[in-house]
């Protein structure tokens, strides 16, 4: 592929974007920061000032790390004489943390340095000035540094250099203009949530040793499943790592409750079974019926319209040609929002058509499910509170940090039954507590990740009002974007009308195809024209935005808006930007 | 069942107990702590002198929180003159922090409180006047609180508190006295790494948004490989979210491997098929094979010895007989650590009998796979480098926080050609860089959540040597809790011989039984003891261990050792404090 910015930056360049401001700013940030508890204080005033530039240089070697000696010199005795302990990290190692015999000191002030480094971040990403990604080739970064991991310890200075490193390189995935993915934004009480997960480090499988989580699950999930319109919000759930498995879960309890005896008899035992989800739905559907034993062959893809949505009418003949041929239709997995178009599938009139014919009715919500908190939009999902189970990721439209998806089942008990194996290691009958809430039986999973706090955390820092005017926000801008574009020169809609979720589709045509006649030699330069504008993008730090080909359309690019952080001006900046990396092609 | 301690305790009664130092430790520690960045400084000072009295009683209800304020006016201005920020987080919400406009300070004064909760629970965690858990019944729990999800926001005060009280409830999993799972103990640098991750917020699919992680595991993945023995590293591998996970993906591979059409055709166009583990194998085997639609009557369970190790002349019986009743064996589950016994099936032998019959190999190592890592035990997973596919867990015997799974497979590309889909959404083919690095197409997920970092930068900490060193402290601790129970009086062997593993499985038999007949009735009682043992454990809060029963034999502990931060004193006051707590009974 073309590589086309190749040359204008080298490795570790272009890395003092994020020091231009000027003095001016500089300083009043710096009496902010002064403000902060923490190292980040004097960090930030050293990197405003231009001490930052120290570390800018030293982006191609390990450099010395000196704690915040080096900073405090120059700027922290002004506004603090505590004592910060001056440890030097190059003669300390992990073995002198806790649980080492007196290494509470030690531990503090290397958590705290870790912290400092990721408040660091934290600012960096929300401001534009710095790039969205410092992107080299795979290669370049394997050599860059030495990655390898050796017989004989690192010190902590270096554990500290590779904190740096590492996000030196990461995408900021938080940043007001990344939109490459259905998942973006840092909530900050969302990332509070993630660390405190982490410190309190335990496992979902039983009430014993994840009491809180264990309930906060149950309060959440039935909420989840009140706002899907369940009566009382009863029902059944858990949360997975990932839709894809939420999915998994849904056809595997679908094919439970049809036919029992798949558990102990497996596949040989039951008829012949086929699936039906739409041509615009999500590839995890068919990996799912491959891992299952049912053959991605027995997923019949249905019809869309124009618009992405399934057909209903093309459902109900599929269904009646594969009776017809002697399978058994046993779930339709429709979708509430599809990856590339955010189209939402006829739920309701779907949901007829498997009451007709009783087969189980999934709805794949893990794009939509966020519109359930919106009086706005939430009728795109009527509907769902017919369906038997239902898919829905925190992790995208809601912004809660990854991994969190949740599959909410209709009916209480089935994926206990479908699942359970009565580990007797682990799920005793004679414990002293109630076991109900032992709910690791119901996973496919033994060890299950605490997912639940971070969303716990933020639906009670926002309230489902604040989900709401955040996912509105987000919608209205795709809306801007829409009507900015939809009649603007070089740009082409891929599909008509405003949209319906926050994705927006389209080609930018640059000057030299505008008056090509539609014909092949076009299509074959406009096929390279997103590719080469991503390219740039990512070398270039500015933005980032998927594109893809889709059915007989070829390479377009696919906008998605679900970062809060996003505004009108980051949209027009996109516009901008993709008219200026594509002009010349 | 029993619940002997209820009424010696009482809701956010004995929560002093963290307090309990002398005030000449306070002292002492408060100088060091006073060396600290952040609000820690105070904060532990002031509950070390017993301002943290405050705190002990206001567990039972939503207490006013102040921030730094309340300490600092009795010590911080002692030890620093710097203006720390009083902000007010009862008129501060979710929408003060980023991305909202000068949202700066409030975000980092937020960010470092929530940080300055964590690490006070660090301190707690490691201090073994602290309590392991604060037990409550699921329903005085979900009564004490409002857990509930409303439409309206909360202050960031009222966040604060849900944090700390969240922990007060939360099991310290990292405590020396914690032995209740595979999966113990809080790493430093692992817990550093997972805060980064979650900084980080990404996902593995692409190198395009996850660059130096998917390098990572590119990295610690061939380490992985060589270290089990693969020449040169060479195979692929994944990981995944949880060990049983991982069998599945092994199993699920393993199929493909024999009959690739079934990817596409189902298990109706493939003949029966049949799996081996052993009786001794985890739940997760039997969990695998009923969703991949292969049925758990298909897992045939081979018998082990008296020590928990797979017989491999029954194995070969087996597959023979499965043979001859027309099945296809495909599949055979050795196990590398057993969940209860923690033994060590014969690989050598078990390989020689699947190259025989042409049968995959899988060794599940999720709890064993560390051994490798020692020069002292790692013969005992002889044979592992003859096997198709190892399950290893670094999230066990390693100490990694959780999830750290990783199926290993020694075939290069089996894994793509087995799950992918080409969704053209993510896995675009004209895309600037190297796309032998998108390794989301190898998963059955789609997103998959980053857990690499904390492995690798563990590693760097560490240095192989490091781990090994962790790892035999374990080992030789597991040994000493045999040899000083094996003859104690009370104490009864589960099995002959010093443990190959750190599970130590044995009956405590309280004064009463001691001298009865080995009859029904001896049993009856038996069978309570350890339960009950378990419930006092709990709700004394001083240790936690697991019991089960075990084929004929009934309810036993099962002591497993994995936490680096346990000495000969905690195994000693393990042993006298199952005599106390079960003398009576």
């Amino acid at each position: 592929m073309a590589s086309p910015g190749s040359g204008f930056w080298s490795f570790g360049a272009e890395e003092g974007n994020r020091e231009s401001d000027n003095q001016g700013t500089a300083k009043a940030w710096c009496q902010v920061a002064q403000k902060f508890t923490g190292g980040i204080s004097s960090k930030l005033c050293a990197m405003l000032y231009g001490e930052g530039e120290k570390s800018k240089e030293s982006t191609n070697k390990e450099e010395i790390c000196t704690g915040n000696q080096g900073f405090e010199s120059s700027f922290d005795k002004k506004s603090c004489s505590c004592d910060k302990g001056e440890l030097n990290f190059s003669l300390l190692y992990s073995t002198d943390l806790l649980p080492a015999k007196n290494g509470e000191a030690e531990t503090m002030r290397f958590l705290q340095q870790v912290i400092d480094i990721l408040l660091q971040y934290v600012v960096n990403t929300f401001d534009r000035s710095n790039k969205v990604i410092d992107f080299h080739y795979p290669n370049e970064l394997l050599q860059a540094y030495n990655w390898e991991l050796s017989d004989q310890p690192q010190t902590l200075e270096g554990i500290l250099l590779n904190c740096k490193t590492t996000l030196n390189y990461a995408v900021k995935t938080g940043h007001p203009r990344y939109f490459n993915q259905l998942s973006t934004g840092l909530d900050m009480v969302g990332l509070a949530a993630d660390w405190l997960t982490s410190t309190a480090n335990t496992n979902m499988f039983t009430y014993e040793i994840a009491p809180v989580f264990v309930l906060l699950e149950y309060v959440t999930l039935k909420k989840m499943r009140e706002m899907i319109g369940w009566p009382g919000g009863s029902g059944d759930g858990i949360f997975s790592p990932g839709g894809a498995i939420s999915n998994l879960y849904a056809m595997l309890i679908a094919r439970f409750k049809m036919f029992p005896e798949v558990k102990e008899k497996g596949m040989a035992a039951i008829p012949r079974l086929v699936a039906f989800t739409s041509e615009h739905s999500h590839f995890s559907v068919k990996k799912g019926a491959a891992a299952l034993g049912i053959g991605t062959d027995s997923v019949i893809l249905i019809k869309c319209d124009e618009r992405g949505k399934m057909i209903p009418s093309e459902l109900e003949r599929r269904i009646i040609e594969a009776k017809q041929k002697g399978f058994v239709p046993f779930f339709v997995s429709s979708t509430a929002g599809t990856t590339v178009y955010g189209a939402f599938d006829p739920l309701v009139a779907i949901s007829d058509i498997c009451r007709k014919y009783k087969i189980w009715m999934h709805v794949d919500a893990a794009w939509g499910g966020g519109l359930l908190m919106s009086r706005k939009h939430r009728w795109k999902l009527n509907g769902a509170d017919r369906a038997n189970s239902v898919t829905w990721n925190p992790h995208k439209m809601m912004g809660v940090p990854l991994q969190c998806s949740a599959l909410l089942v209709r009916e209480e008990g089935l994926m206990q039954s479908c699942n359970q194996m009565h580990a007797s290691y682990l799920f005793q009958q004679d414990k002293h507590y109630d076991l109900s809430y032992d709910t690791g039986d119901k996973a496919l999973q033994c060890g299950r990740h605490v997912d639940i706090f971070k969303l716990w955390l933020m639906w009670r820092a926002k309230g489902t009002t604040g989900f709401e005017v955040q996912i509105d926000k987000c919608l209205d801008l795709a809306e801007y974007l829409y009507n900015k574009i939809k009649n603007r020169e070089g740009f082409e809609m891929v599909i008509d009308g405003k949209p319906q979720h926050t994705n927006v589709c389209f080609w930018y045509v640059p000057p030299s195809l505008r008056h090509m006649e539609d014909n092949e030699e076009r299509m074959e330069r406009l096929v390279k024209v997103a590719p080469v504008i991503k390219a740039r993008m990512m070398e270039y730090g500015t933005t980032m935005v998927s594109y893809q080909p889709h059915g007989d359309k070829v390479n377009f690019f696919r906008m998605v808006i679900s970062n809060p952080a996003a505004t009108h001006q980051d949209i027009d900046f996109l516009i901008e930007e993709i008219e200026r990396l594509g002009q010349d092609l």
